[in-house]
Parts: C-alpha cells; sequence; structure tokens
C-alpha cells in the first residue's frame, strides 16, 4: 500500500501533526493503527502521510476536503478519547497547524 | 536544538515534502543537511521540521512568511543543483504541497 495520499486539484485542507513521543508505547500503536483507519472512514478524508525517526519525531500529515470534513473529525468521540491520551500520556510536545493547500506538484520530473 | 518549528500566529506558508528516498546515501545526508542550514539563513524562512523512519519515508515541512519568500528560495541556485538531483538519484518519490496555515496550536494540553 502507498504510504503517499491521493489527493485533488487543490484546494483542499492538510493537517500538519508534528510530535515527540514519550518514551514507550503505551498502548499508543495500536491506537494510532486504529486512528489512521478510523479517519480514512470519514467522509472528506483523502488519506494520510505519516512516519517518526529513531528518535521518537513524527510528522503526520492529513488530507481534508474542507473545514467542516476537519471539524467533524474533531468531534468524532473515539478521536476524542485517543486525544485526550495523546495529552496525558503520549506526546512530550506537538505543533498542529491547519493550511490550505494551494499548490502541489509530485516527481521524480 | 529544538525539531520544532518556531512560527508566528498565522497566516503564514508550509511547504509540506513527502518523499521516498532511494536506497544508498549517494550525498544525500551532506546536502540534505547544507539545504536545511541555507534555507534557515533565507529572508521569510521561519523553521523547518524534519523527520524520515527506516523504511526511507521522510516528510520535511518548512515554514515561510508568504510566498515571495518561498519563490526567492525556490529560485536560489544551490537549492536549484540540489533539487536537480534530488530529481535524478535521490527520491523513488515525492509529493510537494504549498499550503496557507490559518490556524496553529500546541500541547499537550
Amino acid at each position: 500500500m502507498s504510504r503517499f495520499a491521493t489527493t485533488p486539484k487543490p484546494p483542499y485542507y492538510a493537517v500538519i501533526f508534528t510530535n515527540q513521543r514519550t518514551p514507550g508505547d503505551n498502548g499508543y500503536d495500536a491506537m494510532g493503527e486504529a486512528m489512521a483507519s478510523l479517519a480514512m472512514t470519514q467522509a472528506g478524508c483523502f488519506g494520510i502521510e505519516s512516519t517518526r525517526d529513531k528518535n521518537g519525531l513524527g510528522i503526520t500529515v492529513s488530507y481534508w476536503q474542507d473545514e467542516a470534513s476537519i471539524a467533524a473529525w474533531r468531534a468524532n468521540a473515539e478521536h476524542a478519547v485517543a486525544r485526550a491520551r495523546g495529552n496525558s500520556t503520549w506526546y512530550a510536545h506537538y505543533e498542529l497547524r491547519v493550511a490550505k493547500v494551494e499548490r502541489a506538484y509530485n516527481g521524480p520530473k
């Protein structure tokens, strides 16, 4: 399965989540997989790109049709439970940015 | 040194570069470090967040004041040389998206 998201012609939205994990798994990997699968079933979700290095620095970018689809995902009850555990347990620090994609390219050329 | 970018209050721009490396280094690591250092000296560059997993899937997000600062970086001659090598040698596939950051948060809460 491709680790690249299949996105339409812009405009669409990106949620950029950069995060540093705390040590230990503490149920993170299973929840992460469950949340990625659940997000992909949400209306307006185009896909997710995610990676993390051996030092625990991760970047996950999810792509959405519009602000309404992002808001609906935020209101999902299972996602809210996962976010609470993220705040209490899994993340030493995170930055979350919501951005409107205006232009997109791919390659190599 | 923090691996998180220090960004101002939105709006500002994000360049999201998701990429799959080809096998072998082929000069990539040295060039990557040089390009990150050079980008940070450019007017309007707020910072870079970057990570890559053991399977070679990387995400680098650079943050910029406006479209003009992104265009100036694109026109940089050393950056152009690096991009050419990226296309010829280093990347099996990449997706590049330019997005306007509208909202931003951090945590944990």
